[in-house]
């Protein structure tokens, strides 16, 4: 499996210049980087947004794609549905299965690589997200959402149960409410995601740019160092007991607090002055 | 201890005829199957439905009853009390701590056997589910309730803490909901419920049957085999950390698809056409 | 570490009689015992209450003092900040790290106090609780709060990230909720804390003292041992696999079952009369 993998990933062949690396062109996205904030958009309306393989690839890629200026990524689509899932087309039998297994690992892999990337992830989402489309959804830091969005798991209608997509989903909301969703395969609405956690905020159409916006400030305004330090511990954490937790807890706030921007932070705040982020790591 | 349960268990003597195997007539439930899909009602207005011994050997096999067309499960109670809880009164000293051990030994399998089971169960409760009761709706897959049903763990009150019914609710619910419900005893209502996950859907009771109708169909309209590969994974990544959880699920998607049930899916949506199920494991 | 931490504790002389002990008069905290009741109050409006070292030791003292009559414990605040978390000015580096190190392994030690303690800790919230502040609420069992109180976890915007307030935070509130209180700081409201799990109950400002009352009273009327024994079992089991919690649960009904207050308990409720507590452990 090893060696199927690096054989996918070799596939892809860098083209153009992105910073020190070459990146080759998307087809499935666009990219755009302005001010610490890198807006990627899935962009295939035919297709529906969905993860086809090429889609996973380029979505691994432009959310890994080094930056030094990098302070958040926001996630969004084009068109009215945010992702329908996986491309079914990919999934006969004709591809056989070592292409399926290709198509499952670098869909987690992308999927994983979400909460392993030291900047916050926002999904943006207005419209449909189904079955994989609800996974990315899931998978995301953060989810701001319009009123009018909705989130499925239907693969079990298509003979394909959501194994997947439940992976995030049900660390996300109530098993009662998770459980609904795979077995049933009937969407929730915007406000049953809200009140279920698997969205973080909810506004109107007109608001969205507006809340993203704040969100992407509130965390772009903040020490880059700072921010990868609490992310990949919160992630961490919640896999411990509270014991081990706390334990290793004490560690990670004493490192933060004697970070050059720890204690920035804290002198700036005891003389009531804007803090300047080294955004150091030491 | 399995001397005990083994005894327990033979205390069943299979009486009448169901499919291949005897089994007797229950006492304490009606149950009625229909197009795959088994309506289980717990019968007793007298006891307010308790959780005796009866109770729950019968219910252990009405649940596992073996049947080919089994789609999914309805649980639901007659009455305005799905169930008080465990009966008291088989509790006292006199029965001796042997016994105590085989009413929670029977009960913990049934309400375990619910989650083993492969075809999803939706509780329907219109009324008051307290104690072990509360545990029985928390154990369900899915759970609808009507606005005016009420769930509570009051057995602090008469000196027997809901230990073993906190079991399921603390999986279900948050901390904080859990705790309040747990150490002080005091009820939640429907809409108090739903915010906190405890159940799927809240509906008036005039619409309590179109509601489950909609949710069996939706389910027992799906292949029986995939399913059970779904439920049972959905179940097994719970307690996975993430990482374990994709890989393993990979795996499970690959084999998902490669089901005859999996093709037969992937082939009718790419024909527009309705899916015919084998309803095989292959 | 054993050495620094031993060393602290040491620092803290007893003067006054409390029961058999002596204690120090706590300088930060007003302490109140009635009818079983144990109300500490958050007493530094200067700081905002902060949890200085001096904050957190005298907390630890007035949560852990023994008393026989003891059935819960109100956790409140004087003026209108619940809490605003640690007290950055001992948090500089002219400190030392040995002394960060003092201040977080108490922190810690006395959040986890509250859930180690054998009875039920009520936070009674009316305003602001930030960053530790907010970690304090999220420890306690239960939380009553009003509509005006906001909760949030803003280190990041001073370079400390609320890595440790994330602890018990993850644990009470979806992740998306959570994520979004940790990345961004921005504080949530009361609404949305019910929303999201993080308080048990929400009431206006009029209702706060009736239904924290009813809160103490519903747990006060029961078993002290009772009581112990359910807190105390519903915190190990949250993290057992399902088989292991119900296997650990069944012994723990039939012990609790077999305490004199657990037959008492039964007693009263089939003979229609009140029970009459020993409280006693056997």
């Amino acid at each position: 499996m090893n060696f199927i993998r690096n054989f996918t990933k070799t596939l892809l062949i860098p083209r153009i210049t992105y910073g020190l690396r070459l990146y080759s062109t998307p087809s499935q996205l666009l990219i755009n980087e302005e001010q610490g904030i890198r807006t990627i958009t899935l962009n295939n309306l035919k297709t529906r947004n969905a993860l086809s393989l090429e889609m996973l690839t380029e979505l691994e890629e432009a959310l890994t794609r080094p930056s030094v200026d990098l302070r958040c990524i926001i996630l969004c689509a084009a068109g009215k549905v945010f992702s329908a899932g996986h491309n079914l087309k990919e999934l006969t039998s004709a591809d056989g299965r070592s292409h399926h297994q290709i198509v499952f690992d670098n869909c987690s892999s992308m999927m994983l690589k979400i909460q392993q990337l030291p900047v916050p992830v926002i999904a943006k989402v207005n419209g449909i997200a189904a079955a994989a489309g609800c996974q990315l959804v899931a998978s995301c830091d953060i989810v701001v959402a319009t009123e009018n969005s909705s989130f499925s798991t239907p693969g079990g209608s298509v003979g394909i149960f959501c194994s997947t997509p439940g992976i995030p989903l049900v660390r996300c909301v109530p098993r009662k409410v998770a459980a609904h969703m795979l077995l049933t395969g009937l969407p929730i609405s915007a406000p049953e995601a809200l009140q279920a956690g698997l969205i973080s905020k909810m506004v109107s159409e007109a608001d969205l740019d507006a809340e993203v916006g704040r969100v992407a400030l509130a965390i772009s305004s903040k020490s880059k160092s700072v921010m990868a330090l609490g992310k990949k511990f919160m992630y961490e954490q919640m896999d411990m007991n509270i014991q081990e937790a706390y334990q290793a807890g004490s560690c990670v706030m004493v490192n933060n607090i004697n970070m050059n921007d720890g204690q920035e932070g804290i002198d700036s705040f005891i003389k009531k002055r804007k803090p300047v982020w080294s955004h150091s790591e030491d």
